[in-house]
């Protein structure tokens, strides 16, 4: 049985929060993981991971703007010459892996919990390693 | 011998960083785990968890302080109805789960080190899952 | 044959982004492991760990100041004695671990990632400890 899987997601603009939360579902079925960890990792410098809440869309909309504000897109002392040192630096503060507990084959999740790759510079097309790790 | 437990957090206020390493400890003796990984995922979208200070309780407070300037509660462009955008955002500043190195039964916690549920919509019961990851 | 190492990384300033991608590549090697995911604990709270851009140095100059101006060094209201809160604030912002996948014994990371070490209060000597999870 397979341990490690790749996922591609096309996101569909500059910044965009994508529930990826039911493909790292059937990613877990795919593995044939029972109990243990499922971990995420992206390959990328300019998108994130991040647990959010699946439920009501303006609570994406609230972070995107929130982020927005918090790290501009244009600062004056950037250096760098692709100008996209925000996202850069929204990758660093998402973090680019995480990992959820996986029991009975399912993943724990509480209620109001997604998954979510978080771009900060698309559309692009993302890959992602996704690690199953069992218990013993 | 089981590999995941659940654990039950209560917050006391509306920010606070709650100690849970003593808990954690214990966790990883009830869980029999000698040498890997603990990890803890909180089932929530308004806490985190985070490693940080365990001697001076006022680099918490200056967390606490300086994480409500940098989020402030109230933003114009929130669109959330529930009015918390602000701690769906340090949640994923902060992010929903950790691990930590597990060397010989003990927690390999730096001497600063203490490891915390991070409340930003508190008072609340919080709930967490510990899974423990063996070396081999 | 270990699971678990010990890394000693010698920081050359009070903030600097430090390449240890290198040196997790050869303790991925030193520890034999082939699939799965190689985790990295700092046992400090003053600094972070982080994957980003190891291309261009511009990239990580300009997420030094603008975490540097997203942070101030100097807050009126810390209260913390020994006045490094903001390093304290930035080492929550990073994280103090992190996990990468490992394939066929080679860290899989994405063409443009590194991995660094992010101190804010240096220079110092830090230790990580880094633990190998074999898939199976």
């Amino acid at each position: 049985m397979k341990n490690q899987i790749r996922l591609s997601v096309a996101t569909p603009s500059k910044d965009a929060f994508v529930s990826i939360t039911s493909r790292i579902r059937d990613a877990v079925t795919e593995l044939g993981l029972k109990d243990g960890l499922v971990h995420l990792h992206a390959l990328h410098t300019t998108c994130g991971l991040t647990i959010n809440e699946n439920a009501d869309p303006d609570v994406l909309t609230d972070l995107r703007t929130r982020l927005e504000e918090m790290v501009v897109w244009n600062h004056p002392q950037d250096r760098h010459g692709e100008g996209n040192s925000a996202a850069h630096l929204k990758c660093s503060l998402m973090g680019t892996s995480l990992s959820v507990p996986v029991q009975n084959g399912v993943l724990a999740l509480g209620t109001w919990q997604g998954i979510f790759l978080a771009e900060f510079d698309g559309p692009r097309n993302r890959s992602l390693i996704i690690t199953a790790i069992g218990c013993d």
